[in-house]
């Protein structure tokens, strides 16, 4: 399959929906079953275009093998759920949550089902509607599996998004400078992100869409997870960490780098060369049929032989996709291969209390024979 | 207990966390329960100040009987983590997800409890955390219910964050006109609040704090959960209605208004009417000791005697707290009494298509001797 990666901003259509539904009915199939259960907001996204956030009234998707999937929804949102949907459900509404005896969801689920199936469900579906949930009950994550392989619908919607990150880069690159506060470079890059989001994607969907735009300094740049000062200040010099993230219409997807803001202090250049090495080898590696586990083990080993073991904070990268945070990983242990169509972030790192964090991310798609990155921006130390 | 309504802004003290922790202790007790399993970020943050977003990563808290609850976490979020909890806690790290044989998270996990002991879970676990969970596991909702009574801190907390609500209702009363579109609204109201939420809450933690100004014309108002269009204008005359709703550094709150602009059409007067009666109704009822679903009962029989059965899409109000939307309800079937420090919406609600939607929504405790509103805003039609 080739790949293009031309930007696009249209809704999935019918066909493409119908593309994910036979998919995932293609595994149902391999581990006859007879339905599945989908109860996670992402996947009920993935394979309606519909958007829930989750609250106690739950939203939960029935497919089987034949028919129209059905869709069980508060009364509430229906015209919600017919605004956004892009395939033929049936759909299945209570009153609401909770009602008087027998008006319950779950009285209303539990009319979905033949007897004695065997029904998959998510490892991510909570007790509650587990326990609610007839047949016999086979846990397996079979949506989550498809999206790991982005079609060439998504490839061009992530391609966009990707876009919508560079131009909060080349923001935040104008406007950082030592003494800049964390909370100006979140609003006006951000700003700027989210208003050619929503002015390029006919649909979007608020519901689906977060972006933001940050960047940490030296003195908290090695503690990759705190902005809590939103009063933070820019300072001279580095290692200054970039992270312009989001979920750009049901998009995630991210772009980071390490930067300095007039000199390179003379003890980040050998940190900054080893975590572009590292990042060069996960590069090289970075086709189908490679070992993702392998891939980041040879990292964390390198990373080991030039003395920075006890700076390592994470594996080499992670699934992007909806979320932005998923499967599947670059991760010592994780045994398996990398296949075309898979999207990674490649973001070896790292982190020196007192002198700052080293880490670039990037948003990449693994092609036929190697990878096409789908983030822009400088990466040297220019 | 006497509720002081003076609103706050500080961060919780090991007090008054440590005040949660016996409450729970002693529903654990009652339960019979030798620990008490907590996966939700919400109870987290609830019983620990410290709030994660729910990526592939699991943090988890282990609450024994005695001594320092648990918290396995990633080791990259151990400084975030510091920088939050206000409490002792014991912190046990693991590296990452996933991760080679003998290193995982449920390694970890396994070796934080004694054998046969009877483990209390969340009902909203999900399937992967309870099959990783030892022991004789029992679902039980313990920090959920606790955190259905306010404390004195919460209700300072949460009447702070009702102004900021209250703020934005005035900004967004001051710009809407007829043509105003949607996303200015939403930009310039939500900016307001969230720099008043910034400015005064000393210890802010963002990833807890969004909030939301918007209003929906008389052409979709009837479909309260429809935001889709962002250049939606609002109209001549109405109901339009406002949702001023946010999560301010983790207190859920939320403020609603049916309105007009310049006129009320002729037909639009008997269901404000209607509408004003049922809400007169429901506070009436406001006090220890009522059953929840009997107000909404009263409520919804009253919009049917007056021919609105099936204008009625919601109950007449839900919990609110940390999530916004959650337990206790005032819904049919909820066979439960109000108590003091209980913390409710207050919103019958009747939606007409064509005409449009007519609801008013207040954030109201539950005190001695009937209910304080926390929010604050004309009710009429003036």
């Amino acid at each position: 399959m080739a790949f293009d990666l031309t930007p696009t901003t249209a809704a999935p259509d019918a066909a493409e929906l119908m593309g994910r539904l036979k998919r995932v009915r293609a595994r149902m199939a391999e581990q006859n079953l007879d339905c599945y259960v989908v109860y996670d907001p992402v996947n009920v996204f993935y394979m309606t275009n519909f958007f829930n956030y989750v609250h106690e009234r739950p939203f939960i998707l029935v497919i089987e093998m034949e028919g129209l999937p059905k869709f069980l929804v508060p009364k509430l949102e229906i015209p919600h759920v017919q605004s956004r949907i892009k395939c033929e459900l049936e759909l299945v509404a209570y009153f609401e949550y909770p009602a008087p005896a027998g008006k319950n969801w779950y009285d209303y689920f539990a009319g979905l089902f033949q007897s004695d199936v065997r029904v998959g469900v998510e490892p991510a579906m909570t007790l509650e509607i587990y326990d609610k949930t007839p047949g016999n009950k086979i846990k397996t994550d079979i949506i989550d599996e498809v999206r790991f392989i982005k079609t060439p619908f998504e490839v061009g919607r992530y391609a966009h998004a990707c876009q919508v990150l560079g131009l909060g880069f080349n923001k935040l690159m104008e406007i950082c400078k030592p003494g800049t506060m964390l909370f100006e470079l979140y609003g006006d890059a951000s700003k700027e992100m989210m208003a050619k989001a929503v002015l390029e994607i006919p649909e979007i969907n608020p519901l689906a869409t977060r972006v933001a735009a940050i960047a940490q300094p030296p003195s908290i740049s090695h503690d990759p997870h705190n902005f809590s000062n939103l009063f933070q200040q820019m300072e001279e010099g580095g290692p200054h960490v970039t992270i312009l993230a989001g979920q750009v219409d049901g998009c995630g997807v991210e772009l980071e780098r390490t930067f300095f803001l007039g000199s390179v202090p003379e003890d980040a250049k050998k940190p900054f060369e080893v975590m572009m090495t590292a990042r060069s080898m996960t590069y090289d590696r970075l086709k189908p049929g490679t070992n993702m586990g392998a891939i980041d083990k040879e990292v964390n080993d390198y990373f080991r032989k030039a003395g920075f073991e006890e700076n390592l904070l994470h594996r080499t990268g992670h699934g992007m996709g909806i979320t932005g945070h998923e499967g599947p990983f670059l991760a010592e242990g994780y045994d398996r291969q990398l296949e075309a169509g898979m999207m990674v972030s490649v973001e070896p790192g790292i982190y020196f209390k007192g002198l700052g964090g080293f880490r670039h991310s990037d948003t990449v798609l693994i092609t036929d024979d190697g990878y096409a990155g789908l983030t822009d921006a400088p990466d040297s130390l220019e």
